[in-house]
Order: C-alpha cells, then sequence, then structure tokens
C-alpha cells in the first residue's frame, strides 16, 4: 500500500534539467529500494502475522482435540466399571471416524465453494484446496491469513467434539456399531450442513444475523439434540437388580435418588479439568486470529463463566433434598461444563459481568436438567443433554447480552453493520433470531438424528442384548476386563 | 523514534533556492512516506510483539492452569480412597474461588494503583481496568506490552495455585466450607499483599532488592506457610485402628514408619508429570516476554533441576532406613517437585550447573523435611509443607547463586542497577535481602493464616467430626464413592 | 541486505558541485536513516521470526515431553496391578536420567562440532555453547534461528523417548538399576551416534540421501530394537500360577489367548490420547521452524494416519479367531500409535491419501506383529516392539511414497537437490538408501544393546529374582502398594 502510494508519488516529477540528475536517480534508486523494502517489509509482516494466527489455530486446535481425552475420561468415569473399555474404545474410535468422515465429506459440505444451491458442483471433498475460495476469501477479508489446512484441523476437532457428545449419553447400552455409523453420518452430512448455515460466508442463518461465536448451538446444542434423540430411543439402561430399579421409581414420590453411582470420580474430574483447558481452545481459537485484546478477554469470559457455573452447581445441590442437601461432585462437574457451554456463543461479545451470570444461570440450569431427564426417564449416564442441549440453548439465547460495541461484522451479516463494523441490532430483534436459528439447527438435527438412528435399529439394531448389557459390554463385546486384577461387586 | 530522528534532520534544512525545490519536494514527500512507513513498520513489528509476547503468556497461563489437575491427581492419589472426591472437589472448586476472589479483589490488591498508602483510592477491582496504570506503564517499560486481561490470566492462575497447596496438606480431615472460606481470604487478601511488596512495581521488598523471579516465595513459600499453619491447627489424621497410631509411634524408637499409605499412586504420578509441565508454563510465562534466549535458558534450568531433584531424592530415599532403602515413588514424585518449587525463584538467573545443584539440595531437603514433620506430628498427607514451604524457603535463598550478569533490572530495584542494566549487589549483601524478605512475607503470612483459621475454627469449624473422617468424607460429606462397584479394605 | 544493496548505490555517486549539497546531505542522511531503519526492521523482523519459530519448537519440546506421562499412564496401563509402581517410577526416572545424560554427553556426540573425525577435539559437554558453530550455521542457513538452548530441549524430549520406549518392553521383571544405567547409556552414546548418522548436518547417511523427517528411525526404530534386545535377554515374564502358562501354550494349537491381561485400560487409554497429542508436538515441530503450509499440512497427515492406524486395528482385530472377532481395546490403542511412528518419517513429505495409506498399513501390521512376538515367545506387555520398531521400519520405507516436489533439500543431501530445492532422487534409489540407512542404524543398535544389556547382566543382573516377580515388584522392591485400599486378586 505504501509502496503504491510512493508510486503515485513518483509519477508526478518531471525533469527539469540534468543537474538535478543525480540525486534524482539516487532519490529514484532509494525510492526502489524503499518499495522493496517497504515490499518486504509488509510481505514479512504479512506472513509473520500468519504465522502467529496459524500457530495460534493450531494451538487450539490441539486443545480442542485433547478434549477427546477429556470427554472419554469424564464419560468412561461415570459409568459403571463394567462398560468402561466399551466407552473408551468408543471414544478412541469415534475421533478416527469424524477424521476420515470430515476430511472426504463434511469439510465440502460446510465450506465448500457451492454447497447448496448447485449440487452437481459439490467441491472440496478430500479437502481439494481448489474447492474452498469463498471461505479463503472470506477469512482473509477479515484478517485470517492461515492455510486451509489449519483450518480444517480446527473444523475437524469441532466436528469430532459434537460426536463425542452424543457417546456419553448412550453409554453403556449402545451398539459400538451403530453408534460409530451414526457418528460417520453426523460428521459427514448434518453437522456440516447446519454448520454452513451459521459459520459458511453465505450460510442463511448467518445471513439473517445468528450469531454463535464458538459453537453453542452449532457444536453443542447439535451434539446434544442427537444424543436426546439417541438416548430416548434407546431407552434407559437396565438396572442389576430390580430393587435398584424400584427405588428409583421413587423419584415422584418423595425425592430419594438412587442412581447407577460412577465407578471413578477421580477419572472424571481429570476429565473434567482436561475439557476446562479444551475450553481455553475451543474459545479462545474460535477467533481464526491472534488478537491480543479479544483472545484475553474470551479466554477470561469463559474462564469465569466456568467458576460461576461450578460455584452455582454447588451451591444449588447443597440446597436440594434431591442431591440429600450436599455438594454433589458430578454435578459440580457438569456445572463447570455448563458453564463452558453457555458462554461459548458469546464469550467474544460480552462483557465479565455478563459471564458470570451466564455462568451462574448454566450451573442451576444443569443441576435441574439432570432432575428433570431423570423424572422423564431420558436416561443419559453423564448428563451430556442437560450439559449441551440445555446450557446450549440458554448460551446462544444469552447472547443478547451482548455489549453491542463488540459484536464484529465478521460473526454478524454485513447489511446489519454501521460504518464503524459493529453490530446495529435491536436485543428484542437479536432474540428473536437466536431463537428461529435455533429452532432452525435443532429441528434439522432432530429428524436427521431421527431419521438416522431409526434406520440404523432397523438394519443392524442399536441397543446390545440384555445378556450384554447385565454382564457388562467390556467381557461380552470386548473380551477385556478394565481393570483386571481387582475385586468387584456386581453393578 | 527514527521517524522523530528523521524530523529533527528536517528541522536542520534551510531551502537555498527554488531549483532545489523538486528534489527537495521529492525528498520530503519521501521523508513523509518514509515516516508513515517507518511507523507503520515500528507499529506492525510492536503490534507483533505484543501478540507474540501475549500468546506466550497466555499459553503459560493455560499451563499453569492446568497444574490444578496436577493437584488434583497428585494430591487424591497421596490419599485415602475414602475421602477422594472429597480432595477432588475440593480442588475443583478452589479454583473457580480464586477466580472470583482475584477478579473482585485480589488483583486490585496486588497490582492496582495505590493500593497500600492512600487506601480510600483502591481501585481496579472487578479488573476496572482504568486502575493499573502504574502497572502497565511499568511493564511496557520493560518491552512486555500484553493486555491487562493477559496480564491478569496469568496472575489468578498463579493466585490460584498458592490456594491449592494449602488443599494437599489438610486433606482427609478439613471442612469444605472452611477451606473454601480460607482459600477465598488468602486469594482475595493475603497472597496479593505479599505478593505487591515483592512483584508490583512499587512493592517495598521490591524496592529492596528482593529477588523472586517467578514465586518460590510469592507463590510456594506462601501456600506452604499457610498449610504449615492450617495443618498445625488441625491436628493429624485420625488411623483407623488404635494399633496403627501405635505403630507409628514407633517412628522415634527404630525409625520403621507406618504411614497412611496413599490410594492410588498411578494418579499421583500422573500428577506429578501435569505439574512438571506447568512449571514450563510457571517458570517460562514469568518473563511476560517471549524472548528466546531468555526462555529457553529458563525452560532448560528448570528441567534440569526436576532431573537432580528426582534422582536425589530417589538415591536418598535407597540409603535411608526409614525408607527400607528403597527408592520410594512417591518421595522421587516430591523430589521432582522439590528441584521445581526451589529452581522457582531463580530460574532465569543461574547457570545450568547451579540449577543442578540447587535441584540436588532440593531432593535431598524434601526428604528430610518429610521425615521431621513425621517426627514433628504435623500431619501433611501429600508432603505439601517440605515441597512448597521448604523448598520454597531454599530456592529463595539459591538466589545469590546467580550469574549477576543475568539479573535484569525490570526484576530487582533500579538504584541497584548499573548502566548495562545488570545488578551490582554483593551476593551476602543478596543473601541478607533475601533472608529478610523470606521473614517479612512468612511472617505476615503466618499471622494471617493463624488469625483466618483460627476465627473459621470458632465460627464455623474447621475439623469434620470423628465420625465423617472414620467412615469417610465421600460417603458422610458427598453422598458418593469415588470407586463404586471395587471391593475394599478399611482405611 | 537491503541496507548493503544501498550502500553499494552510495558507493557509485560523485559530488559533481556543492549547489547539490544539501538534497545529497539529506539524501544521505535519509539513506543512513534508512539504513538504520532498514537494519532496526530487518533485525527486527529477523528477531519476530526467531521468536515464533522458538516458541513453536519449544511448545512442541513441550508436549514431546508430556509424552513420558502418556508412555507412563499407557506402560503401568497394559502392566499388572502389583507392578504399577515399578513402572512409573522408571519412567518418572528415565526422563531425569535422560536429561543428564543428553546435557553431559548426548548432545555434543550427536550435535557437537567434530563430533567422529577427531574424538580428541570433542566439543559442546555440558551444552557448551562454543562447541555447535556447524550445527547452528546450518539451521540458520534454512531459516531456523532459534537458540541452541531450545534446540537442546527439543533434541532431549526426542532422545529421552527412545529411552521411555525400550521402559514398556522389559516392564514387569527388569531391575531398576538395570534398566537406569542402559537408559543412561543409550542416551549419552547410543542414540546420539546414530542420530548424527542421519540428523547431524555432516552426518554420514545424511550425505548419502537418507530421509527421516521426525524419527521413525533414529528414535523409534532404535528405541525399539533396544527394546527388543533387553525383551529376547530377558525372557518371558513369569505366570502367577502354571495353568495359565499352558493355556498360553494353547497359542499354537487353536489360537485361543490367554494372556496376561492389562490392570487398567483407563489409564493406557488416557496414555493414549497423551500420545496422539503428543505426536503433533513430534512431527509438528520436527520441522524447526514454524511455516503455516507446511505445519499444518505435518499436522493433517500425523493425525489421518492415527486415525487410519486405529480404525484398521479394530477391523483386523474384529475378523481375527486370535481376538475373539472382537475390537480389542488395546490394539486399537497399539493402532493409533503405530499409524504415528509410521508417518513419522514422512509426514513433512506425503500427500494425504499416502497419510492414509501408511496408518492403515501400520494399523494391520501392529496385530500381526503383536501375534508373531507373542509366538516367538519374546514377551513384550505392552506391544513396543510391533509398534515402535514394526512399525518405525514401516515408516522408514514408506518415505519413498513422497511427493518429491516436497522434499526439501534441508532434509537431504544438497548434491541431489534441483535447483529449485527439491530432490531429484528416484523412488526405487532412494528405497535403497532407505533400507541401506535402517540396516546400518539398526545394526549398530543391536550391537550396542546387546553388549550393554550382557555387561550390565554379567555385573549387576538385569532380572529381578523370581520371588520378587510373583509377589510384585511394588511390594518387594519399593516397599508400596499402588493401590492401597482396594481388595485384589492374585495377578
Amino acid at each position: 500500500m505504501l509502496t503504491i502510494k510512493k508510486l503515485k508519488i513518483q509519477k508526478k516529477w518531471r525533469l527539469p534539467s540534468l543537474k538535478f540528475c543525480l540525486p534524482l536517480i539516487a532519490t529514484i534508486l532509494l525510492l526502489w529500494a524503499q518499495a522493496a523494502l517497504g515490499q518486504t517489509t509488509s510481505n514479512d509482516s504479512g506472513e509473520q502475522l500468519d504465522t502467529i494466527n496459524t500457530i495460534w489455530v493450531l494451538l487450539a486446535a490441539f486443545r480442542v482435540f485433547f478434549m477427546n481425552a477429556g470427554f472419554g475420561m469424564l464419560e468412561a468415569g461415570f459409568c459403571r466399571y463394567k462398560n468402561a473399555a466399551n466407552i473408551l474404545t468408543k471414544n478412541l474410535l469415534v475421533f478416527a471416524i469424524a477424521t476420515l468422515a470430515f476430511w472426504i465429506f463434511g469439510f465440502a459440505l460446510m465450506m465448500g465453494d457451492s454447497p447448496i444451491n448447485n449440487i452437481l458442483r459439490l467441491q472440496g471433498f478430500f479437502l481439494d484446496e481448489g474447492g474452498f475460495s469463498n471461505y479463503n476469501n472470506y477469512l482473509i477479508k477479515f484478517g485470517k491469513h492461515i492455510p486451509l489446512k489449519a483450518t480444517f484441523l480446527f473444523q475437524l476437532v469441532f466436528a469430532g467434539t459434537a460426536a463425542t457428545i452424543v457417546s456419553g449419553a448412550v453409554a453403556e447400552r449402545i451398539k459400538l456399531k451403530a453408534f460409530l455409523w451414526f457418528s460417520f453420518f453426523l460428521v459427514a452430512l448434518s453437522y456440516p450442513i447446519t454448520g454452513h448455515w451459521v459459520w459458511a460466508p453465505n450460510g442463511w442463518l448467518k445471513q439473517l444475523g445468528f450469531v454463535d461465536f464458538a459453537g453453542s448451538t452449532v457444536v453443542h446444542a447439535v451434539g446434544g439434540m442427537a444424543a436426546l434423540v439417541g438416548a430416548w430411543l434407546l431407552g434407559p439402561r437396565k438396572y442389576r437388580r430390580e430393587e435398584d430399579r424400584k427405588m428409583v421409581s421413587r423419584y415422584k414420590d418423595d425425592g430419594t435418588r438412587v442412581p447407577i453411582r460412577p465407578h471413578n470420580l477421580s477419572m472424571a474430574t481429570l476429565g473434567c479439568f482436561i475439557l476446562w483447558l479444551g475450553w481455553f481452545g475451543f474459545n479462545g481459537g474460535s477467533l481464526l486470529k491472534a488478537d491480543p485484546e479479544q483472545i484475553s478477554h474470551i479466554l477470561l469470559t469463559t474462564n469465569i463463566a466456568a467458576a460461576t457455573g461450578a460455584l452455582t452447581a454447588a451451591l444449588t445441590t447443597s440446597k436440594l433434598k434431591y442431591f440429600n442437601n450436599k455438594p454433589e461432585l458430578s454435578m459440580i462437574i457438569n456445572g463447570v461444563l455448563g458453564g463452558l457451554v453457555s458462554i461459548t456463543a458469546s464469550s467474544a461479545y460480552v462483557e465479565l459481568w455478563a459471564a458470570a451470570f451466564i455462568g451462574m444461570v448454566a450451573g442451576r440450569l444443569v443441576v435441574l436438567l439432570v432432575y428433570l431427564f431423570n423424572l422423564w426417564k431420558i436416561d443419559d449416564p453423564v448428563g451430556a443433554i442437560s450439559v449441551h442441549l440445555g446450557c446450549g440453548i440458554w448460551g446462544t439465547l444469552a447472547v443478547v447480552l451482548s455489549n453491542q460495541n463488540k459484536l464484529p461484522c465478521d460473526q454478524i451479516n454485513a447489511p446489519l453493520c454501521n460504518t464503524n463494523g459493529l453490530a446495529l441490532i435491536e436485543r428484542s430483534q437479536q432474540l428473536g433470531i437466536q431463537v428461529f436459528g435455533l429452532v432452525a439447527v435443532l429441528l434439522f438435527t432432530f429428524l436427521f438424528s431421527w431419521i438416522t438412528w431409526s434406520i440404523l435399529k432397523a438394519r443392524i439394531g442399536i441397543r446390545v442384548s440384555d445378556e450384554d448389557e447385565l454382564k457388562g459390554l467390556d467381557l461380552q463385546l470386548h473380551d477385556v476386563e478394565t481393570y483386571h486384577g481387582f475385586r468387584k461387586e456386581e453393578v
């Protein structure tokens, strides 16, 4: 840019006499050198900016990848020991499946050129780099000069997260093969389609002004909805002994709970810490740009919402007879996660106090929802539906609490932006758009999940046999004991 | 800066005749353009430097945040299974508490403008960015241009660490509520006040020349002292059976130990690795600047001290009858941590050989102190006092081993610096200052902890009931079993 | 460089008359200022590039360091509970040993000036920075301006990995002291010598055109070979009861397996996720440069190979009677690792489809090799030899699948490069070189390991007593129980 300015200056020159030639030549040579210098400098700067942004996004992707370990520890820890290896196998394979599904199909459907309007010209399968020019131009327009492969990796770990969320809710009774096929279709088709609506440059919900910064809707509510349909179609887990079931039916009578107890809360807590850490990548990386002020703000809102989520869940369980008025570790873990899920949509736009409020509501909401899903006989061993669907919806609505001076136009539709590049939309109007977008995305995901789970049920079955379930999936289906050498009770 | 230089050149000009106008105009335009270029370049460079420094500090903060997982695994692993969920609950909630306490009060007290001299004008609560101009100017002066929110996050995870240290020493008998209140006051008041003394630009110990690079005193000795007072006021844990206690009294007779055995050394070892990793952020990030040479040096001294700490502890336990002449895993873990704590104060200033020596002493010291605290009937289930207070003191004193050419003036008081920006102080004088600073900080922390624990003891009690302790805090106070389905012995 | 260009321009000037003096002086001053600016700019840019590269390499080193935790969890989890603390002790101490061995000797032998030809002038012990000028110049030549200490840290964690690989294969029966001495010699002598051949600027295999991007040969095959010799000389583990052994002898009859079952698959799976994460540092960092396009490509090939490795291993075990036609978690874990090991040598050079293929072959190979090593009575509790030696060899050969436009000349010998800096070598010729290099490195490592293990066997013994092995190393040799309070069976 500066170079061009200087070239314009050059054009204005008229050589008046020869005696000026020397200084002029010197000057011209200098201008050239400077142009070259300017070129080099601005190229250098550009490239360096690219490098920093790329590193930031890749490191965030690593952190989100590691959330697979977090979900694995959390989900296996929250279930019974007899199914631990089955859950871990699922969680290890689901990211492998997601990698292939998103590489071959998903990313092309989500961000490829002409993904909807011209189905025959679909481009970008197998990450064909020629098929993403719209998306690339869009990223460059907002100063996010990072290689397509880095963007792909970042989007891949998000897609993988959506699939992993399902894993927890259907645990201890799902057929491995059915789960893996469902995950494949979710990541190859359903997640990219709704993700396209919200995050692609020409996605219709994005055009409408729907705001979801890092995926409260796109990742969490979608994963939670797929999980809800799965858990609903599967039905609740079997109890080892009939009296356990009877005691559970007392839920309605006096609120006493006899849950199926988790087998390893140490693992689950480790999983929670890994997920908390992972969310710094999830939200911090979603800017796709290492803007110091903005990423620091995002990380701070994220952390504050997690903290208030944890404390509110602890206080809530301490006050409820249903939890024997005791602070319950598994609910505190879900409080952390609920806070994190709910700040995801707005972490870049809300003030710190609003983040604290969003986390507080989430911490209470998640406890309430776990109670309600138990009441409604939707058996979710790890609370995934409450955390990801429930707090995902809350987080998407909470976008209306944004400081409107922070809503940049690269997140929302340009026509709604003022000259400062900030959103001009009214809160009430924004709320309407958020509700509409949520309904659209969740309805699509509900239908997709229902049809897919139903087809799988008809073709290969989705639930293991009663014998396998009672004896434990590890021994029956994987021929392993997760904890060999330890004496155990039948659970 | 270069722009200013050029503007001075411009002032010297006198226009001698009109025929020079063209080249002059060209030159002037060029100067302008160059000034603009210079401006842009230096702005660009400045911004990029900011970005790199910010990323480095944020990544370090993530790593230190994850030390919460490390401490959680270490502390729960070192205790009995019956109290594991209680410890994990504490470790999950303590960082949530620390987040709020430091956001609302702590950071303002530690780094806010006029935090001591004019109590009525205290500024910076709730991270009000206007209240930190002194601190910001100080950071900028030393080339540490990072957003205040990034600095806050980094300081927050340090404050959280101090609180987490206490958790281990008071484990298996502390009331959850008492611990959380103590943590709140520690992070909101005590830690920031002593931290201000040492790390704030106008802190009086800093002015005096007290050096603590990354917190051997500020974080570890402070946390260790609070832990010591807590463990002392609480008294030792109860044994399950009276004969266990009797066997322990044989300590003095023949040195045979009958400790309360840890329930999960795999978890504890994982915790140790997480903490070792975390220390790369703890020390590496404390420069608040990504200077390649310096951070590489810091990371290397840190790693070497951990290594020699581990090996010395292994050799020491292999040579002591008290440990049955066997290399003891839990002491090796504490040797690693001891080495890390003790290199913290001087990791930027000492040579590699000195780092090796500091770690060696720490590895031996930590074993000795664990023995002594057992002898003195201070019951510290995880060795936190030995590691953090003991090695924190050693590390603070070991600053005198610094290569004095490496002591930069942003760490110590300017009047003590020579023209190269290096410290000029004598080793013996430095030792005096280190001892004095330690005494001041530890005395304050001792008094604060004693008063706070005592008030909590009087108001809500700090120790759980005998029945809760014997039956296990998990079942009694949280209504959970950490390891459901496993058959266990009474411990 | 630009500055020099401008200085040449200056030399061409002849002052024709005094009236040009003013503009000339202005111009000269400007040139000076610009030279200063250029200097500053290019210095700044240079330094920033350094900073980014350094941060990238250091962060990669952290990730690879954390692989120690991954190996610790994996190896301990795959063994019996009675030996867990012993394995964890080994894994904690081995990195401490590696730190000292590589600091004092290894790095000097691997990358120091004149490391082979003039044994008396060996330089660089104790990381004496003067002794690495060749290596430093080589790095700078390829734009890898990072501090020597950062390079050292990165190389150190690789050396540590080679030693840790051995740990798994010799687990549950090796004497701790023998293992630590072997590790010391491996990291101080053997690994650096073969590493020098392949990675040092003047290494003879590098000169020959042998390509191993991130260490399929240098780290994994070397570690795997040392492990093979160790496991072979040690002999298989003892079974608790004679009938277990008899059942195992049925391997040959009907393929039914009665393996020694792992004690904690949750831990092992966590270890697998940590290792998968660590590999992003292992391969991503090996460029020693944060080139956005290249690192993104490397990370993507790495991830795809891990995914196809996992899925192929799952499918393979589901189809084999030997595994009861069931997807076996421990083999899926080894499939992930096999895929990662095999993509290590070529991750920067192969296309995505080739990465998928390399991982697929690895996933099948690792299952086959685990079966074969069992058949051959080489007892490898964790499958380390199959994963690291087997897939390391496959990965080294798979370099011939490289897209030859991606083989840069900083990886291979300059004479083989064309003017674009790309390799010109034929695939068949490359295959020959890869085979030759593998044979050379593995032969050296085999001889070194055989001699070292044999000397250790003769001097201090390498295998624990039968009683210690049967009762468990934890109780017998470390006086600890890893899982105190849990009721266990004899295993």
